[in-house]
């Protein structure tokens, strides 16, 4: 596949199998294809052993095989990671080699490759500008879209559960400016961000902004909520925490739910999400609180609540705001969904 | 490429690409690399319909776009997803167009390609066995495998953070018993599971067979492990819920964490993780309560108590036991480090 990829293109990327154990084979493979032995590469190895040295350790004695590279290979320093990258040149093109978890790859292929890719060709990279939308399906996404592509302008779409990700691909030389705007007044408010990160970073710097704090209490989405809201740097800043209540006897101990609410509407209801978010909102003295009850499934469903009910809801200043959902999905999903629903009236309760 | 795919190889499988917008491009794509042109299948379009119905939905117009295949392209149902696979002979060799997302690829693999390959040719999968390991690095992991394979056996290594996964592949005809034996004496206790699911749900059904219940409280973690012990069905027979204690204000309000006790030793301490643990325990009236607190950066690290610093503990029955990590990562994975820890000194509790 080396071989033939390098025949048909200038510049060839390949990520993956380049870890010390022994099936780890990028290396070897693209030496065998074009002919190059492996030698070891001193300063890969240095890499490799200050990467060690920083985390305060010595280097195991496999990961020697790391620096063995095709001979005439150029080094790609890995920063975030054990195994450096490589390029080789072979005839009119260039294949770089870059370490699989995403993580690494990421910055190396923006340092390395990116400018390469147009030093080597006429490719100009497309400015892409990412709409941010919840509470709308694909399809209906991509039908309020028909008729804005023009001037060389595409469109892509990426399923991001929770979200979905609207993508305007414009070309060098094209205002992205009217076309964003554009995109906003056909999507209207499932658009929570332009650029941005998900919508818990979103939800954070609405509450920062407004000085402002948040606790949650989540039954059916275990606790996908916190990690959501805590996957930024400096979510303490908003986030002081709240309550996983994934049995009963929790909702009523935790956030004060009375059983006689469990027991007349189900767990699953608007009256339960609503008391477990002004109760969780209560007990931690945070600015708002968001709750989430539903059945996940795959069991637990029943012909009046099946698999999917959720309840969400949002205690803040000014009352509850609350939502039903119905989420055909499998349990990760129908999770995933929750939680960002949950967030999603955060966000238009605390945006501008 | 898949003109050039189907050039060398017998069965060529891709996934992805199979949406409704105007950004999924495969039946496309097979269609003018093998001069078909595209039909609307009325059996792929009755299966979409079929989906929307089953959601008691309408199909949005755009999904019809779905339904166009390749001439001569033999449908394949997706039971998970509205887009239907299909397959298309070219020479010799046909084409297997999956969808990308992979719950709804994987089982369409197992359904009609893996017995295809087969049929097809000589190939004979082989069987994997995977040994899931907590508390070893890949490199050790590999060291310690190193003269294991004979008989065609093939070892592979995957680094599945908080596991490592370390897989036997086995060649029809050979008994792959003798093989996991001398792996599991290799690695020792650092094996949790043979063929099993993951950590958490080990740990669900050491608990489930001793009629045993858990709580957590989760610090830097921020919900991570309450998700973990949660993504499996059934998971309220032993998880009971627990708290977020993100802010010092919820360690003392939810687990009684003395504010001497943070004051003096610092909430990424052992004592602070032993109070939580065995707050939680209390506070929900469990067997079982685990607790973390760390540092999870990038910021907030001292020289004492650099990013990565964690403590984990596990209350019980006969007393609690902790661990001290030291996970010079990013913040994901400090996260995913420190639960995956939590949860192994509870597995270590529980098992036989």
């Amino acid at each position: 596949v080396f071989r033939e990829s390098a025949g048909r293109a200038r510049v060839v990327v390949s990520t993956g199998g380049l870890g010390p154990t022994s099936d780890d084979l990028t290396a070897e493979a693209v030496a065998r294809a074009f002919g190059l032995s492996l030698r070891e590469d001193a300063e890969a190895l240095a890499q490799i052993e200050a990467r060690y040295a920083a985390r305060g350790r010595a280097m195991p004695p496999l990961n020697r095989k790391q620096a063995l590279l095709p001979e005439g290979a150029r080094v790609l320093e890995n920063l975030l990671g054990t195994a450096p990258g490589f390029a080789v040149e072979a005839g009119d093109s260039v294949i770089y080699c870059l370490p699989g978890p995403p993580f690494e790859m990421r910055p190396m292929l923006e340092r390395w490759v990116v400018p390469d890719v147009t030093a080597r060709t006429s490719v100009v990279p497309r400015r892409t500008v990412v709409l941010r939308c919840i509470g709308i399906a694909e399809s209906n996404a991509a039908e309020r879209m028909i008729g804005l592509a023009r001037d060389g302008v595409e469109i892509g779409y990426r399923a991001a559960m929770p979200e979905i990700h609207v993508k305007l691909h414009v070309p060098p030389g094209v205002d992205p400016a009217p076309f964003v705007a554009d995109a906003r007044a056909r999507l209207g408010d499932v658009v929570f961000g332009v650029d941005t990160g998900d919508l818990a970073s979103v939800c954070h710097h609405h509450l920062q902004r407004r000085g402002e704090t948040l606790a949650v209490a989540e039954s059916c989405t275990g606790g996908r909520l916190g990690a959501m809201l805590t996957a930024m740097p400096g979510a303490s800043r908003t986030f002081v925490g709240g309550a996983l209540v994934y049995a009963n006897a929790e909702k009523t101990r935790q956030c004060g739910v009375p059983t006689s609410l469990l027991e007349t509407h189900g767990a699953v209801s608007e009256p339960v999400a609503v008391a477990l978010a002004e109760g969780i909102r209560g007990a931690c003295g945070t600015s708002w609180g968001l709750a989430v009850t539903g059945v996940a499934g795959p069991g637990g469903g029943t012909a009046e609540r099946p698999v999917g009910t959720v309840w969400v809801a949002c205690a803040g200043p000014d009352g509850t705001t609350t939502r039903r959902l119905k989420a055909p999905y499998d349990r990760e999903r129908v999770m995933a969904f929750a939680a960002g629903n949950a967030l999603d009236l955060l966000r238009r309760a605390t945006e501008d």
